[in-house]
């Protein structure tokens, strides 16, 4: 393997993906998804604003508020929800730079208790990781995220128990991360062939 | 009618209500409500933040990153959205001074448009207007509203309007703004007596 000046290794033994959009992240590729699904009437998701405390607010003119101190709060809940086929979905999406393992502290337990609620309530509610280095993205529905947690000690989810508990999110380039055909798949096949 | 020195009408001729929690605003209202909601596993409804474009971060300290420059942003959606009894539920609350109508620009029209939207996919949409004068919180379906706009040339809904077109909220110290009992009233009542 071949290391380059910048520290990062070279793809050329990489799995082949199209080389578009590589270098966008997570956030915005899973953006681009949603604003797709609403154009389309698809489906309504949107992506949760960053929580932000403010304690002082500027008024140079009289219409336009300037926020002078603020800090990054926790969020209270997951990044995305919304509305599909009359559904309440809800999930949480990260990146993972590992190539064998993904730090469950990416994700706070409040929002895994989050999500096993809507779950119970009857939403649909998972994850979505990407591995950066295999350019692979999984959708890992939040039941089986939290069972791990339970029943596991370890602090980081393989990258192989992704492969056997998670659906491989199909990359294509109007929807970057279509993460709603595996929920077509799996919660809607018998409507549509009924 | 007596006015005192703060410019603000006297209270003893407007109708009776619970006199704890008046000063306090809806939004602060309706997070105890969605709070006890929570608790009580009736639903999982949140406010979201308000949205803020950050342009400047300071690190002082290695964990605490402070923002030193920002803006608030117009909010693309709702302030509120969640699942209840597995319906998603999505709605806009604003508050209201004036005794006679509710000036259709506290909100924005991309905000109608998104609960309509809302409706045609299934979703449960509406407004919360508290006309605060009166102390009264009016739950008004999206469709309402939204044909209101279409149909009538004022920029303003007439108080009586809500009167014969909104049902009124109930008020109690442990869910000051229940906005829940009317859908369960409207949506789920044949469920309950089955």
């Amino acid at each position: 393997m071949v290391n380059y000046p910048n520290g990062k290794k070279s793809s050329w033994n990489r799995p082949s993906t199209p080389a578009a959009d590589r270098g966008m992240d997570l956030e915005h590729d899973i953006n681009v998804s949603n604003a797709y699904y609403l154009q389309e009437n698809i489906a309504i998701i949107h992506k949760k604003p960053t929580p932000v405390q403010v304690v002082k607010v500027d008024y140079p003119e009289r219409r336009a508020a300037r926020i002078t101190e603020a800090y990054y709060k926790i969020p209270s809940t997951t990044d995305y929800n919304g509305l599909y086929r009359g559904k309440y979905i809800d999930f949480e999406a990260k990146e993972c730079a590992s190539r064998t393992s993904f730090p469950l502290q990416l994700i706070h337990e409040h929002q895994l208790s989050h999500l096993a609620n809507v779950t119970s309530q009857g939403g649909i509610a998972f994850i979505i990781v990407r591995f950066t280095y295999y350019y692979q993205c999984f959708l890992v529905m939040e039941e089986k995220v939290n069972s791990f947690r339970k029943e596991s000690r370890r602090k980081s989810i393989p990258y192989t128990w992704f492969l056997e508990n998670g659906y491989q999110i199909p990359y294509n380039y109007v929807i970057p991360v279509d993460y709603l055909s595996i929920i077509r798949e799996l919660y809607f096949k018998t409507e549509e062939t009924k």
